[in-house]
């Protein structure tokens, strides 16, 4: 049994050597620490001509960004590597491919995506992939059906419920997503001209029970082993292939969590848009998010009703009719979510790219006002949003 | 550490002296096994003034009726006692008292309740408790409340969801309450009478359809720790005194489960007492019986309320009016468990003493029908039937 030690470029290079599963392991000689995160580091291991060709990935016992002041769970790499297994089992050409994990080093050896690139970076440049949005409709409908009781016998998914209890990583999302940005926190990130509209928020009686709703079912609906965390930043692209990767925010929840996730990540490139690219091509680039929006959606949806017409096991859920009557519960979810997102990810801690990357200070304001509103309205009115149509339409209406 | 044996009389008296915990345990002398049920011994123990002091409960390692043929966990006397233990920490007037317990012998010694009668047996009998339905109704709130994402540490809670994993027992309830009663079902107890009325329950798209969802919901919403099998012959009754025992079918479940079946149990009642007491007494037993319903919906509802109001710990949850919010959640539950409590009682293998006890057949047809018919439409109602009141007037409209 190995002992956690924290790796050295060297470590993760012999690590890669002896886990890659590489005909000509000694053929690799130099890796780079990559981690732009704060959990971990993440080494690509390169060979002799300088070519990136495996990624060995450590999870730390500590919060980086505040040094190691914020202990955080190892078991987090466990779950990651058994997530991303068990994802790639249901959906192997969407999901990263795990080759090898230690949970004692809390590392895992896994694929080179190098010839892929992170999709929210292409978002915010306005580069487009036509069929990422459909893949990512695929991996979503592939994990999230096959994980849920439509299709997992009651034996296995209550043992894959105890697998997969994460209760540090899920109480970051439980704080940062459904509590922060509704209070006064220190840890709050939103644009100082936006105080009235944040202080709104927190006195907002029906958004309030509808997050606390939402929490709720966090907290409480078992419905599918979740990625917990799928926005663009976890999510490779390339012509023709998308890669989800970073699955340490991994449990049981209400599937509705990963798809509003999905979206209101989406959703959020299309309220900045305008503070990152010139006039025309960010309308251009705004019609084109508005497509992939539709298509995620879509291409889950569908996905999702052909799996449970085809391979449900539980006799009862198995009923015709019901699946659909299911997904009309996830869509409602899924709306709810995406507000929780566009919010978290303006007002809250966790601040992304496509805003950050905003020069002027007057449309980052501009942006963000616009994603809170448009979060706001999809929380209070998920119940009366009746489809995917009707969802665009309320995002055009927001401006 | 012991090793599992089934206990003779003599054990139990031998058991009980060592941890009855009683002043005088060598006046303690002989037993008498009374369980009625399939799944375990009962034993009474009496000391030598024939007074019954104690009582050892011990579960089998098959269900008796069918013999040994239908193995079935030990795990569920642990579950059992512990379910109890902590019901008994939030409601100790209301759940029978765990003195000890020990899980390899899957043995529990608990208080003895000779000075109560099981309610379904006095409701059988037209005999009333008119507190009972109020102290049933502040059970379910105290137990349900505390054990909840208001009131648990989040970190607490998903142990206690792993602690009361229960699969063999849940498998149980899956199959019986939600598959059986709407299939053709060697294990179906029904009047021959009413076939065409049961095959109707068979082919109903809608009614199937609430079905797969109360079962859905049945199998991933993990709301609080339930007892699972609130019926009123796991209820004992005496003046001015209710203590609910029998917790082996507990685990993390929806609310409106453990008040369904609670409810349902007393409109099973309400069908059956125009056959089991003479007209007057019938009419009187039935309006008592509605009594019994609206109190004890009423009891849970404002006591749940009022504890969400003075005792959430969840800051989101703790929002005013979330708690109004998700108990009309409960409510909707609620009246979609009654009714699937209603049909597998009738239809269904677990057939109860309120119907089994009529003696003419035909009356006993009628009153199956009567349950039958109430149950469908409680389930196609639920998200209709606004609040007792609706209530009460639908089961009155039903016959």
């Amino acid at each position: 049994m190995s002992q956690y030690r924290t790796f050295t470029a060297a470590d993760a290079v012999e690590y890669a050597r002896e886990f890659g599963g590489i005909a000509d392991p000694q053929s690799l000689v130099s890796s780079q620490e990559i981690g732009d995160g704060n959990l971990n580091l993440v080494f690509k291991i390169f060979d002799r001509d300088d070519v990136s060709r495996i990624v060995v990935k450590q999870a730390l016992p500590y919060v980086r960004c505040v040094g190691e002041s914020w202990p955080l769970t190892l078991d987090r790499a466990r779950i990651e590597a058994e997530v991303l297994q068990i994802h790639g089992q249901f959906c192997p050409a969407h999901t990263v491919k795990i080759l090898h994990y230690d949970p004692a080093l809390a590392v895992m050896v896994m694929e080179d995506l190098s010839s892929h690139a992170i999709w929210r970076g292409e978002q915010v440049k306005g580069i487009d992939y036509p069929q990422a949005a459909a893949q990512l409709g695929e991996y979503l409908a592939q994990t999230l059906f096959h994980t849920s009781d439509f299709y997992q016998h009651p034996y296995q998914k209550k043992a894959d419920v105890i697998r997969f209890t994460n209760p540090e990583l899920c109480d970051i999302t439980e704080e940062l997503f459904f509590n922060e940005p509704y209070e006064v926190h220190e840890r709050n990130g939103y644009p100082r001209a936006l105080e009235s509209l944040v202080a709104q928020l927190r006195t907002d009686d029906e958004l309030r029970q509808k997050v606390a709703g939402l929490k709720h079912r966090f907290l409480s609906n078992a419905e599918a082993l979740l990625h917990g965390d799928v926005h663009s930043g976890s999510i490779f692209v390339a012509e023709n292939s998308l890669k989800v990767i970073d699955a340490e925010f991994g449990f049981y929840g209400p599937m509705g969590f990963d798809v509003g996730s999905a979206l209101g990540n989406l959703l959020i490139n299309y309220c900045a848009l305008p503070g990152l690219l010139a006039p025309r091509e960010a309308a251009d680039a705004r019609e084109k998010r508005l497509d992939d929006v539709r298509t995620t959606w879509q291409s889950f949806a569908e996905g999702f009703l052909a799996l449970a017409a085809e391979k449900t096991r539980d006799r009862a859920l198995a009923y015709p009719g019901y699946a659909a009557e299911f997904l009309a519960k996830v869509w409602r979810d899924t709306l709810g979510y995406c507000g929780t997102e566009l919010i978290r990810r303006t007002v809250g801690m966790s601040q992304v790219a496509d805003i950050k990357t905003i020069q002027d200070e007057v449309m980052k304001a501009e942006c963000v006002r616009q994603a809170i509103t448009l979060g706001r309205t999809l929380i209070l009115a998920a119940d009366h949003v009746e489809n995917i149509d009707a969802l665009i339409a309320r995002v055009r209406q927001n401006g």
